[in-house]
């Protein structure tokens, strides 16, 4: 399971050298993984709302060609990884007009409470285990 | 009471114009905002973590003169008004090198608990309230 | 004419009070005048290319409810005043789901060259000028 | 040669889970970054104003443990390799009040000119590759 999301890139994401600063680009990782959570059935909202948080432990990004101010993006996220405790994210970024692969990603993610403290997924959240899982091989 | 709080412009902050974008200028008053309330005493986490949050009802900034990368710049900041329900702060933002007035803003506040809703600050934190208002006539 | 615009709130656009930070507001606004320029038959970048840029002047935003993440938002923009060196433009932001409106906001430009002399629009850039005033009458 | 950089956790920099949004950390690492080529004796700024730039092209980041609003961070920075046409800087970000390691990173760049075509910093900025060579091994 492969979700696309749109993104077009906003002024204020523009830096002096004229292009999109790179730290944008894990902010558009998340609206992608934002989708592609809703697209497996659940809502990331109402996970946090049922006390699991799912904070990143590690973050990748390679930047193969800029991104301009209007450009139409679009960020396509999968579950690409799977323990009892993490889950791993990965993502391409294309720009619209000549299909270009501007940027590939990789997010690692624990799940946590609300005091942040480790959830053991398989064990605690099955069904989060599942669905991850079930996405990932889709 | 006035706080002064120094700002170095960061690349992340800059826009294709080649200035730092607007949008910062409420990151910038925020950040001379936890200054000013540290000053007077508190600490602006250990308000919310006592249930006092203090969303914004209104922003305005004027912008004068631009703001560029590696600028190192002085957010003075003080409390200008306060009502049983509200408080309102202004701020100026020079550029230390020749002193030039970049900027200024105003935001008015409200008080609310963690869910929300609203706090009436002089019945139901006085000490609040008597703090701020310290703060404004000194 | 009014232009309309969605945004979807993003996570990174949250804070610690669990609301959409406010200054994003200010970002969301100026991606609403991106898309109302565009409607008119322009784009924003190419007035950039031609070396017309229009910093702001003033910002004034207004906090009536708060967004949350993942609340889908159409951000309404409009020309509200133009004058031969300077242009207003005012909005609104509603939520999708009830119609609520969570903020309304106004910002005033100024044009200027690429190295941020002011241009006096009637004269020097009459086409642009008369965009903007058809826009508004419109 | 490592250039030791101070933050403080802006409100605006949290998001509702409560913790520094993991995007800022790019944004940490880079004015850490503009300190360390400072500290080299020279300015990114004055890099840029002579027609060279070093735009990302990799990004890596690990959480270790979260930071907080208003808490007070070191960012050290230090460059790691450099071949004639890239540069690797890599950062630590520890907490001041216990000098918990919450963060390592990695940046890996390039340079371009103003054009963003590629420069052979060896050949064509000798005296940008001795700098960084120099702040390596010292």
């Amino acid at each position: 399971m492969i979700s696309k999301t749109e993104i077009i890139v906003r002024y204020a994401e523009t830096d002096q050298m004229g292009i999109a600063h790179h730290s944008n680009y894990a902010v558009w990782f998340e609206a992608a993984r934002t989708d592609l959570i809703k697209k497996m059935g659940m809502s990331y909202s109402k996970m946090e709302e049922n006390g699991v948080l799912v904070p990143l432990l590690e973050l990748e990004c390679k930047y193969i060609a800029a991104a301009h101010y209007e450009d139409v993006l679009t960020v396509e996220a999968k579950v690409s990884k799977i323990t009892p405790v993490k889950v791993e994210f990965v993502y391409q970024i294309f720009r619209n007009k000549d299909h270009m692969l501007l940027s590939t990603g990789r997010t690692l993610h624990g799940l946590v409470d609300s005091n942040l403290k480790p959830i053991h997924m398989r064990r605690d959240k099955p069904e989060i285990f599942q669905m991850l899982q079930d996405a990932m091989e889709e």
